[in-house]
């Protein structure tokens, strides 16, 4: 049986041949050479792709016009209502993207499959651990009850189509805290910083920032400026050029200019040659701001979320989880997701294309063939599959795309775009707790501890209790603690050396601390889980470099590793609450999404992003990667919503 | 008992306190603010930083004289001999730096203990999969007598101090064959590059570059010019200022001026800026010349690698693999080596630092301190040892030094270097065959396939062979293929789909082939290992970004989607002389290194270097990452002296 063969078969006998559809489409404009020196002028992208990423930015089409408003419309009333022709549509993926897009096709009377490579879980990064959901997964933590966000986990108020959806499917939310607040609901602020040897609560880092500033030697001129506010400082004169008082014209041209001029700056470039810090201010911000992970990427990456989201922004997470998102999605959808399928090879018809010989698609249909495999889990027996339809939307990540034959050979930007879109690395590492420790003041404390033996808490406030194992998870807990000896052995090993007093008690919820430890950044839970004394830490959130070491480890090391770092900032006297149970989630390590999410690399905004969402004959292409709001939720939805009306207005 | 503790009690009521050592030790310049346009003042690192990464890297000392003549004498005859105190010397990790320090130091008659993670194998990132071996590894692939490296490959016979180890520890070596050669050693070239859909011998595109240039859609001006010119050109300039020609002093001031000015490039900032190369020439050399994967890093790194190694450099490699100079290295301390001992702790002693309560060391001895664990493999009972002395060798990878608690705090610059060194995931993916099919002309392909089928061989040029797994190590071989289930309903379901003809035979020893598919980089064995008519092909060899996604796989998904890749550039008939065992080699997932080698990030150079391989009180550093030769032996064995005779020195 003859398959369609990417290369052209004189292709094959050594001597060299050229697949027609593989020139450039958009072709790089010839650059005059460099000068030699560093403004030389080698370095504009052209202005066209300035103007598509300008408008992908402000969410406009082509005319200019936003496009918010028209896709709440959608949200809310459905694809507009016109006689069309009923489409075979095959969504490739069941994230947010993914579901919405079907959703709204279907809803528009089209016939809609959607193909997912996991075998009994929606929603892409949106995943919760959690016992039970639509995808009944296990119980995964000692209280069955408890619950924690392995993606997605704090909403911005200011992504309105999140928020539409969120409301359209009757989810309770409930604000996420990031700063912390007492149990009055009050911000308290009171979590900690400990970083060079430094341990102060945020609260008074705000009003006293010298005392860690100095530990990074930053100018005088620095010395008593919040490293928030160095930061916010570094980026205003270009935030002036985007301000909300301006015209939406006004900002467009402003988002134009900053992409041209700062397209090809790194963020450390950005921080050094336009803002004018000194390394150790650098430092400092990238320690106390989460920079140092993202320095070498684009600046345009910190910039956009900066400018899209405001710092006094609420967050929100949902009553039972991000998942429960994924959960309604899904309801909307069920009967058209096929579960388990994981594409190995798509086909497509491309009226400028030639048909290969040999293709499953042709002009008259179908015009988009999709073999799937399913992963044979669980000694089941591996099935093979194939899809075929009129259309088909591709939400499958980039780092993903690359590891699946399609043919024809895609536009030349399309295929430079999923060999070199960069997706960054992270890593959560998240603690079961038998008692929400971080809630308690130092009342609470004495009361806890003293109920696993008299003296213990002024033992832990000395410093003099035994740091050999023998009181990790020795709380008495309604759910037995699962404390393996090897998690024990790691423990002893690797204990946090401490000595003198324990850190006080930071008596707050939500909220987080920040080190310069390998833990880096630790959240506390908003809300407790109704019923449960308990909760779980997320105690290192790490991206990129920081990341993939958390991913060397197995989890007997992991945890207790973890537990150290947690140990260093709120001291030793945490261990008697723990489980012995954690979760990890490393995207990069996940077979299906490699990655957190498309965190361009300089250039890569002009260079790679214009091509990105273009259709491919009948192929269309969503997921946040399409969307300059890469790994929120709201990129994938206005992606979705795009790529449903080009499909459905196709007429 | 109290134990050390890394910030001072009254840290933990709240109230900030600095401990006294975290302030910079080499403070930044206050830099004047930015000027608001890219080529702002704010940029360049100070003289006396980029004075010593110009040292570093023409191994000069700090009186600007020649270090390698006087390494190669300590090499050769050993550490100075003179009248010095016996000292009790530590080395952490048992790589080629602490080896080759250890023996020096022994030999000099002081008392050394090697202290290595690994369970049984020293050598660091020098590994080779073999049977045997010191480390009495089990037989990695189906024949027994193959052998493939894991880690260090390609030995270049410029790199002097490893040139001499290798003679002086009497290992033969062999010419590495980085471009193919036939059957009399005459180099052919004829392997292949197949990229955006276009498939040509790499003999044939040197002479007919345009071709492929042209799919990248490149300008008028570099349309016939190879690749690797392209790249050497844009070079260029910058390499007169070092050139072999000028004296050494010239060459340092030329080293000096290039960090001055470059130092906070990226490759790809400098490609574009400097060499004045459009996106479409970046993307062609990326591709070509194995540069996209490193575009984000410091253009120092590619620069300095360039400078140091010749293009006409002679590669070697050793009879037996890499390993071999492991097992002669281990030979010379075998008993000093003390295997499966993870650091977890150091203390050690510095006469400017208080020493804190309860600290284990003091000025009167012991002035460093270690403790370790076991890493209980295979059930062993965890075990923990304490070691001491009055010196220490740290060859530790930064990125694994970040999960081992060091007190006193390091000096500023040491941390950050050890938070911030950026370490570049490198993953190799190794298939076994059980012909050296790549040696094949086509007689030698009829008569082989002819062997399993009569008219297979028709079959497979015409493409008509089944390609439904029935044919997957078909070919009747000494050694029983270990094809899984798995593996072939993996192979099945994701295989290369082909159709017309088979490219033809290669017909080459050594050399390899490069692809813009997922495998990028493939490598064919140098030399027949002694005895089987097998090898082993390095089917896919990646960096960075490249390779992180081979590490989410699982080997049954893994082994087959290599060797599809492989399928594409060398056609479907390989697929017979599979014998379904492979290996893999992720250096960012081991979690001893954390990554395949210090790759620095723009500025990283000047910002972090400097502070690598200093000491710290009685910590001694070495290890390739405190050179700047990173990844390269010769790094290691260069650190390893200096830090030798730094010890050795101090009387």
């Amino acid at each position: 049986m003859p398959e369609p063969r990417f290369e052209p078969p004189e292709n094959t006998s050594g001597s060299p041949s050229v697949t027609s559809p593989a020139a450039p489409t958009v072709p790089s404009q010839p650059r005059p050479p460099g000068t030699g020196t560093p403004s030389g002028g080698g370095s504009r992208a052209d202005d066209k792709r300035i103007d598509v990423v300008a408008r992908a930015v402000m969410a406009m089409d082509d005319n200019e016009q936003s496009l918010t408003e028209k896709y709440l419309q959608v949200l809310r009333d459905g694809l507009p209502k016109r006689d069309v022709a009923v489409k075979d549509v095959l969504v490739l993926g069941a994230g947010p993207a993914g579901m919405l897009a079907a959703h709204l096709l279907k809803q528009a009377g089209h016939r809609v499959t959607v193909i997912e490579a996991n075998g009994n879980r929606a929603g892409g990064r949106v995943k919760t651990f959690r016992s039970g959901g639509h995808e009944r997964s296990r119980q995964p933590f000692a209280d069955p009850r408890q619950r924690a966000e392995a993606g997605a986990m704090r909403l911005p108020g200011q992504h309105r189509l999140l928020m539409a959806l969120i409301d359209q499917l009757g989810i309770r939310k409930e604000p996420f805290l990031l700063v912390a607040e007492d149990e009055d609901g009050n911000r308290t602020d009171d979590t900690w910083i400990l970083v060079n040897g430094v341990q102060m609560r945020h609260s008074q880092y705000r009003k006293n920032p010298r005392t860690i500033n100095d530990t990074f030697g930053v100018p005088e001129r620095y010395r008593d400026v919040p490293a928030d506010k160095i930061l916010h400082d570094a980026l205003g004169d270009l935030k002036a050029k985007i301000s909300a008082d301006k015209s939406e014209a006004e900002q467009l041209q402003g988002w134009k200019e900053i992409i041209r001029d700062y397209g090809a700056f790194s963020m450390r470039r950005y921080l050094r040659e336009v803002a004018g810090l000194d390394e150790g201010t650098i430092d400092l911000v990238g320690t106390l701001q989460n920079v140092t992970s993202r320095l070498m990427l684009s600046f345009l990456n910190n910039f956009i979320d900066e400018a899209l989201i405001s710092p006094d922004t609420t967050f929100y997470e949902l009553h039972g989880g991000t998942a429960v998102l994924a959960d309604k999605m899904l309801a909307r959808v069920r009967p058209e997701v096929r579960f388990d399928r994981r594409v190995t090879h798509i086909e497509y018809f491309d009226p400028q294309r030639d048909v290969l010989p040999g293709a499953k698609v042709s002009e008259t249909g179908p015009r988009v063939w999709v073999d799937t495999v399913s992963e044979g889990r669980d000694g089941q027996p591996v099935v093979r599959e194939q899809f075929s339809g009129d259309l088909a939307i591709v939400t499958i990540p980039f780092s993903g795309l690359r590891q699946i034959q399609i043919a024809p050979p895609m536009s030349y930007g399309k295929r430079r775009a999923v060999i070199e879109l960069h997706y960054d690395a992270a890593t959560k590492v998240l603690l079961e707790f038998s008692r929400r420790w971080w809630e308690f003041s130092e009342d609470d404390w004495r009361r806890e501890l003293e109920k696993i033996r008299p003296g213990l808490y002024e033992e832990y406030k000395a410093g003099s209790a035994p740091d050999d194992s023998s009181l990790l998870g020795a709380y008495p807990s309604e759910h037995p603690h699962r404390i393996t000896d090897a998690q024990r052995a790691h423990y002893a090993a690797d204990r946090w050396l401490t000595e003198g007093e324990s850190p006080k008690a930071v008596h707050v919820r939500g909220g987080g601390s920040i080190s310069d430890n390998a833990n880096r950044f630790m959240f506390h839970p908003s809300h407790p889980v109704p019923g449960s004394d308990g909760g779980v830490v997320l105690a290192s959130y790490c991206w990129s470099d920081d990341a993939v070491r958390w991913d060397s480890f197995d989890d007997e090391y992991r945890y207790p590793n973890a537990l150290r770092g947690l140990q260093e900032v709120y001291g030793q006297r945490i261990e008697v609450f723990y489980t012995g149970v954690g979760q990890t989630q490393s995207w990069v390590r996940n077979p299906y999404s490699y990655g957190e999410a498309s965190i361009l690399l300089p250039d890569q905004h002009t260079e790679i992003f214009p091509d990105i969402g273009t259709p491919e004959g009948s192929l269309h292409f969503a997921g946040d990667h399409t969307s300059l709001k890469p790994a929120w939720i709201e990129g994938a939805l206005e992606s979705a919503i795009r790529a449903a009306l080009e499909i459905h207005e196709l007429g």
